[in-house]
């Protein structure tokens, strides 16, 4: 509760969301995080939805220091590193639904042009990520010549959004997931994948 | 507008969910969508959930005829055909945004043990049947013989869930997800894939 007001009302808009969700969200849900008043709320933000694009903004540099974050000898490596950091979110409990609240965010998208927005950047960030990340694999040796980096985007972003929701909709752990994208990155790019079957 | 009341207001109740999402559903909303009242509605259920409920359940009933009409000479092609039919909705635009409410209902599913039910319902069905194609698919030997039934049905769901949610969230055309699918089956599937490489 001290340093920069914005960082504190982030923190606060986190712990809000997770505990009542997007759509019963009020400014005042967001102050009781806070040791602020609403009103004090409302000199920063014109309200619920520009404080919850600055929100969603805030979101959007937390996954940038994120996506160049993985780690790993190689290429393959840092993939899979990657993929799995984001299929490893913090658990969806009574105290902490920040999936749930993210879901009826994304299905706000269509009527909302800046969650739109917010949304489409994260989504290309980490398809950039996923296909530099393939084109470093292959400029290495780690993964074949042929691996196609724009699919493999295409499928990170598939099936870690398809583990999301599985996870909130019928209780799937997205952890289960994780072995599929292993397989994806021995078989599909890896050039050991033809020796190892 | 004629035959089974029933029959009647789920279709009702298909297009004002098209129409309104599902957050800001009213028992009105269905019957505009009528040549009845609101009254005749609350005749047949006592509310918007009970009615839901009964939606969900008529989904379910519709998804069970649906999974079974895969067409194909072979088990390849047969769940091709499964996966893309899924991945190939109705168009999501203005008139009709089904995917988007769909997506509204699976963010309420952990609030709601009835809609929990019906997804699990509906995705256990799937992945019963996309192991039973990849069973089948080994025995008449278009598969390898090691080809994985419950790997394989983790990955259609998440895939077709995936590709649903970046479609309302981010706006990517869920076919684009086709050739993954396609992919998967002959390379992680098929028989012939070591060959073709």
């Amino acid at each position: 509760m001290s340093g920069d007001p914005a960082d504190d009302i982030m923190a606060a808009t986190y712990r809000a969301l997770c505990r009542h969700g997007y759509a019963d969200l009020t400014m005042q849900d967001i102050a009781d995080e806070t040791d602020r008043s609403k009103a004090a709320l409302h000199y920063h933000y014109d309200g619920k939805a520009d404080l919850f694009a600055a929100f969603l903004e805030h979101l959007a540099d937390e996954f940038e220091a994120h996506v160049t974050a993985h780690e790993g000898p190689d290429a393959a490596d840092r993939l899979v590193d990657l993929a799995t950091s984001l299929l490893d979110p913090p658990p969806q409990d009574d105290d902490c639904r920040f999936q749930t609240a993210m879901l009826e965010v994304k299905a706000q998208a269509p009527y909302d042009e800046t969650f739109r927005e917010r949304l489409v950047a994260v989504d290309d960030r980490l398809r950039r990520e996923v296909r530099s990340l393939v084109e470093a694999g292959v400029d290495e040796g780690t993964f074949r010549a042929d691996a196609d980096p724009e699919r493999a985007a295409r499928f990170v972003a598939t099936v870690v959004n398809g583990a999301h929701t599985r996870e909130v909709a019928v209780g799937r752990d997205a952890a289960d997931v994780e072995a599929l994208i292993e397989r994806y990155v021995d078989r599909e790019l890896g050039a050991a994948a033809g020796d190892r079957r």
